[in-house]
């Protein structure tokens, strides 16, 4: 459901864009609905171009950016697959968050306070960039900051400066005003950003709508 | 020093007002700075009036309400000083967060992901009316909303819906508008709110401040 946002919005941008799956021949061929957007993949994918669907193993050597739109308990073995030389170099920009739904809801972290997604995703793989963002609302938002109105904020968390400024660019591009851009410090930080998932699935139900954000309002 | 913020607000709001502590006698003589605050309990104390200093055991039995503002990793203990009989029947307003500070900077936290220290105390005064708020912002924001510009949240988590409109009427008589007042759900929804805390803390870093507030943007 995530990378179906985030790819047309990567397309319309502009880049090439190559949407990794498990296995492309039985993703093309899913004709059951999903089950949380009530759309079946073949419709979906029938009524967007741009991009090439393939398995993780495929994607190109010199992709320069990788977007981990991944369920987060699977996240570390969708970028095995895609190769751990693939990744080195390259950015990780990481918008998973990793939740056992296997008690029922609401669901717990799998990960969380002495450590994180983001910064198992970083030791997995110590020669790639990840960059954590966008983890902290949904997916329209991430891709469509004017659904929500006034300011709101998306945070950054990453150990190297320049992945950051070159996620920092591309935020911008989909339409994040730079004074809403929050980098809150090294990969450590996301323990903090993905915390704030239990908060935000209870929004979604005090609020009736999973189309909010935070805005962090200052002195 | 959370106290010593709350106590002189709800003196001027015209309650009455005991201030609880460990060991009064103890508390009145200190007379070395306080971390925190830089001031002695001796000197803030001569500074203030119009409530009473008494250990928790002290607390008279006719308390309506009980604000927990102490720290999270002895709320229970200090709770239980109190005494389980004087908080039956009783709202508890659980304010406390409970960090762990043993490893260092960052703290991480005592309790969290399937279980909170809402539900804790919840759990251990089952006679109570457990509500839990304004534990996701600076003390001088609690206390004083217009300290930070524009709407901002207050969160509210607890299983009696009477003593949540008891609450949130002691809330809009601080000064938070109804509006910006969130009923979450129950108190199992605190773990969201106490999970907030360590992207709060990154925040206060990364903004060089701890005057600034979550705000929840709406579509």
């Amino acid at each position: 459901m995530v990378g179906q946002v985030i790819v047309p919005k990567m397309v319309a941008l502009g880049h090439h864009v190559f949407m990794g799956t498990r296995d492309a021949d039985s993703t093309r061929n899913r004709t059951e609905p999903e089950r949380t957007t009530g759309v079946s993949f073949v419709d979906w994918f029938s009524a967007h171009s741009g991009f090439q669907l393939v398995s993780y193993a495929d994607i190109p050597s010199e992709t320069d950016l990788f977007i981990n739109a991944s369920h987060g308990e699977t996240s570390i073995e969708a970028l095995e697959s895609v190769g751990k030389d693939k990744l080195a170099g390259k950015i990780i920009l990481d918008l998973a968050n990793a939740l056992d739904f296997s008690k029922g809801m609401p669901p717990t972290m799998l990960v969380c306070n002495n450590d994180s997604l983001g910064e198992q995703i970083q030791r997995t793989f110590p020669h790639a960039f990840v960059v954590k963002s966008l983890n902290t609302m949904n997916c329209t938002i991430m891709m469509d900051p004017s659904r929500v109105q006034g300011d709101h904020n998306v945070f950054m968390s990453g150990n190297d400066s320049a992945s950051k400024h070159i996620v920092k660019i591309l935020l911008e591009s989909i339409g994040w005003s730079s004074a809403n851009i929050i980098d809150l410090g090294d990969i450590t930080t996301s323990r903090g950003t993905e915390m704030m998932l239990p908060v935000w699935i209870r929004l979604w139900d005090a609020l009736g709508t999973p189309e909010f954000n935070f805005h962090i309002a200052i002195n």
